[in-house]
């Protein structure tokens, strides 16, 4: 039996390679598994060998110690491989399969689950609705950047790629459709993108990639993305959306600068809670700022997606109140304009497919757009450090050194 | 040439009758007029007669001099009358036609009207989009708590009752399209609200009331209403709603009661920034109150209706941050429960013939609901200072004695 | 072992009980199942007690011969009753579950399961997509008019009533949750029913019927039921609908009558293939009269909800081209009014869990509205006979005498 | 004053440019003007010169001689112009805008068009809901092949260009907003099309190509064209679309042949009611045959487009039961997939805003697409017969020689 070496948060800073042990057909006890959890047989999983594993801003939060997680995590919840092994429960799932693993773990068999909303599963995770590989808080189940992951209901989340050949050829693009193609087309689909929108994505990370990519897939007529970092501004030029470099002024007095109107259409926020000001403020934190931000500058009657983390509680926030998730609104604005404000993780399953269509049939390069940076499982500690300095790059590990390069 | 009888807001707590002028089909300056509508040629408007017009829970705001409503404002935005004289321009609306008036007055020729956003048409008030009667900062058109009222576009936005003599038997059931009735049931259409469905409703005002009736319109399970006032929930309690005294604790606590459960499907916050606490806290003013407990109150994945109004100030507010318009509000909880969020006022156009016919047909009796109260024009500051006390009554002006008894 | 007493299909007119042999979970060789699925492990099914299995006006087309069924398949898809037994496989489901099962089979794994649309299963029947119990060309899976039957992907399919008491004191009005209460309740979904709507229901009965109290539900102004059977009519004006006796005339005209305008804004057909004609036309089959009355009496926009079942081929039609499944429609008809038409069998598990709900909170009584009539399992054979007759009853069957009298 | 050159139908195969007379703020009496619009005021109109004025396929059906259209009947219903004169009741539209103008005609005051139902206006047209420019039974509104064309209600439907300059760039391709981009995008957007779809677009003529561009807009994986004719099908080649040449046999092989799969997600019929059949059967007209296709050739749970005209009656059919406007459609094995069907006019107003931004920002180049061909107005006749006879082309007459070469 093979070992399986996997990374691992191991306290603020800090992630290594650790063996974390070949899985079983059950979810063993850990770090962060929550005691209901501990001990849950599996039969419905199957075994997957990562080829492609990316690191997520969503880490980062775990990483620079944002959170509770808890040493020893293994870390990781954008898997794309090869199943190796499949339970006893399982019908549809081959081995040999090349999978999309979704980022959130569904058990299929809930009121959410049947009614399309795997991202607040009730049976995967005893703490709260909803649950994902290698997260706190989540449901305690091992994450991805690893030799080896067990994939529960596999059934039911494993997303087929139809050919294997096809599939090895996009492979970097394909990885990307275990959490941030679906999360940025989501905050798209919510803020009502469609044919002749004009868009505000603020964020030029890979989520705010991903939205910006997605908002042209959609047909959106003019993307604007909103950022303080000019190497990640220069990113999202490069396939032709138009740029905010707001650490010199309002949004919308950016986006009047290029629509000639200084309210877009659709606005989405892939930045979240640990968001800083704009022009003067750039350089603090300021939790509301991009809410704010997009209520002023979007238009009314419009809708705001919302895909960028907030969080109950963030111990490090300097703010009091957004110590305990409490955030300072411009709620009146918003109501003046008739606001609609959608939250949430992205619900994988319901955007996976087509947008796999979409990959397989060259209708989009979601790969290029992000910048993916392929490094083998060791240098995972670089890529998270890189990426936490605001490279304009997504990093994907190689765990068997299977992507073609 | 009759003269026109109304009532104005002369400054803080201070309603009166005075002699507006009988209207012509132009929209005259006058107390809170904006320059730019001054003197706007409405040949496409229709002069009502106002039969049964509202006393609504947003004049209060103004009354109670939490705005900056100039005085000598004529008031009243929930108009049901007949019409009397019509504009050149006007082609459907005929003189005789017993009609219901939206508040939100609309062009029907802007891109919002064109896409049914009438609650926020662009061309009525130049200070932002979207106009109402009788209301600060909306566009400066006369008030309808009045003998006569102008109302602009009348083929756009007047809802002809078919039949005179039914529509009389029905008055004050009818008089509650104007505003309350369609607002309170986009409430719950916002809010998700189907068959089965359980509802928190916050709020057992006008408002909340006419949402609880549209929540069991809707095909609702089970419809709970919280308030601080027992008068008005056992006006909930009349037409089988569940009630929630939230001075005797959290809304999550009192819907577990209830339910079993301390979540609801779907939530509707029909209180907006004039809230206060719940449990101990219920003496105080806490804008953020009601939001924040629907988060708790609500299941994830659920959405919250908010026609509650927020402003975008309130000199008035005990919180500083709140006098700018900025609420602390627990935006991470929301988040992790994938809530969605709708605000602003209801496009009345979208709703006012279903439930026009809904009421016409004997599927609803929203008049008894709302516990609907006549006086004569001469009582109106009565009408104020009984609903401002919190009396479980909706007030209906009746400035020409025509509603039946 | 017990042995397990079933309601089987031995040829044209012609249904016995015989011992069906009491379920393993497997789907074994037997009448009807196709050689791809005879063997069939079903590690994820439950073994159910049914309390109360329903005669369906669709087992009518196969007694009456009308269909290929084959002799010795056991019929009924309408089937709520007690887990007795559960496979290796489930999770969610327990022994002693009271449930409603689906009458669609669904797997629960494959794309179209993913997106809620679980009448057209790809993985359960090997013939086309969508499966059901005990009826030709869904499966070969055997029927639940019977003391034990196999549910398959139980977890997924089954409906668990969530308090053992409540249920079984409206046990009769649960037991239309399998098929005919989610199946009219969709024809007036697709059809657009909402508040304030005018509908017209053609058949009446029971989906015709349960079409009736959806639209209710749902807040239809109007209700119109059409048939030619005055007893199933006056079953119909039981619960307030108005009706019109198609054997007098043509239902625009008998619509007018009501009305005062010749079309509703919504339309059901709860009839399908077996029609026949209206006014002088009423004794003759007349497969595409519905239809083309319906686009005649739907204003224009309307949407024509369809679960009538109407099918491939009939080789019992009068018409030659019916016989191969072509039925002669005024399209064009349709075209000029810009009518949409939905097909198919209805997705139960779409419904089935708002309309419990509604069942359990005493909001509808849809037992009573059909006219459930309960009958042992020794009497089906009458059962059926006096529904092919036009009774105006919804049979129940009552396998192990448990249905409260 | 100026005359009017137009052209116009003087019977079977023949059109003439004939002087119409300059337009005055009334619906004169006229060629196929029903009593009871004649002398109708039209003070909410505008006088539009028009700069681009297609000939459309559904002319065709008149000119053939295969409706009841009178001769001096005045074409042309895709009309983009200047505004050169307003009527006292417009508010919105100036003289010196350049506008498009949808083909359907719309009061934006009736049930109908405050739905946004504009394809059904109420008030345009006494003989049936829905109005159009020069085309028989739809109200008797004089045509815009002409040199000057009187547009009612022009506040409500005249989409105005931003910019003048940038719309003379782009004026071939904003011409194809008044029709057939808009019919091709609802086809598409009711057959449910979205990102990652597989698409059967029946029909290369000019509306077939424009619903395949519309399919790419919305994201679709693969875009499959049938058509008849070599010609078309290259055309639609030329800008990236699969074709399938279904004189050479029927579609779902032809499909099967690109996808590997039978069938597609969505379907589109842009054909109509003259079609033809497939294969062998290419040579006769079929009416039924491109619906009977589409059902054979959409997967279970698909939806249907249906902007392809379907009439109430045909005296020119071939068969018996298609002069009245009856097909024979296989419609059980629709039901037996579960197919929706979607027909009627398209909305324009619903979509040409959108599309309009999409061609000023570059998103789509519809014109290329359709091959555009500008013709002064005197060769409408030649324009007329080379597209009749199949010619690949959409045909744009150019009254007063402003159209840039």
């Amino acid at each position: 039996m093979p070992g399986n070496r996997a990374v691992a948060y191991q306290g603020p800073g800090i992630v290594e390679l650790v063996d974390a042990g070949y899985p079983e057909f059950v979810l063993q006890d850990g770090p962060g598994v929550p005691p209901e959890n501990a001990g849950r047989p599996v039969r419905h999983g199957a075994i997957v060998r990562p080829i492609a594993t990316n690191i997520c801003g969503s880490d980062q939060h775990m990483v620079r110690g944002r959170t509770t997680a808890p040493p020893g995590l293994v870390l990781g919840h954008e898997i794309t491989g090869e199943v190796v092994e499949v339970g006893p429960d399982v019908e549809v799932v081959r081995i040999g399969d090349l999978v999309s693993v979704p980022f959130n773990i569904a058990c299929g068999r809930c009121r959410n689950c049947k009614a399309g909303d795997t991202h607040i599963c009730e049976r995967v995770n005893p703490q709260q609705p909803g649950g994902a590989y290698g997260y706190v808080d989540m449901g305690g189940w091992p994450g991805g950047q690893a030799e080896y992951v067990l994939t529960p209901y596999a059934d039911w989340n494993l997303l087929r790629f139809p050919d294997r050949e096809r599939a090895m050829e996009k492979i970097l693009d394909l990885a990307m459709l275990a959490d941030i193609f679906p999360t940025g087309y989501h905050g798209c689909v919510t803020a009502g993108v469609t044919t002749g929108s004009t868009v505000y994505i603020a964020g030029a990370g890979p989520v705010g990639l991903a939205a910006a990519v997605s908002a042209q897939l959609l047909g959106a007529a003019v993307v604007i993305v909103g950022d303080l970092n000019e190497q990640r501004l220069a990113q999202a030029r490069g396939f032709g959306c138009e740029t905010a470099d707001v650490s010199t002024g309002d949004p919308a007095d950016l986006v009047e600068a290029i629509l000639g109107v200084p309210e877009v259409d659709c606005a989405v926020d892939a930045v979240g809670f640990e968001a800083h000001g704009h022009g003067a403020d750039a350089g603090s934190e300021r939790p509301a700022s991009v809410l704010n931000a997009l209520m002023e500058t979007t238009r009314a009657g419009g809708r705001l997606g919302i895909p960028g983390l907030y969080v109950t509680g963030d111990p490090g926030a300097g703010e009091e109140a957004a110590r305990h998730g409490s955030l300072s609104i411009r709620f009146g604005l918003g109501w003046a304009k008739a606001h609609s404000f959608f939250t949430g993780q992205c619900p994988v399953m319901r955007y996976h497919r087509r947008l796999m269509e979409a990959i397989l049939n060259d209708r989009v390069r979601i790969a290029d757009a992000v910048n993916a940076t392929v490094l083998p499982l060791e240098e995972a500690r670089r890529g998270y450090e890189e990426f936490d300095r605001g490279a304009a790059r997504k990093y994907v590990l190689d765990p068997h050194g299977l992507i073609p390069s």
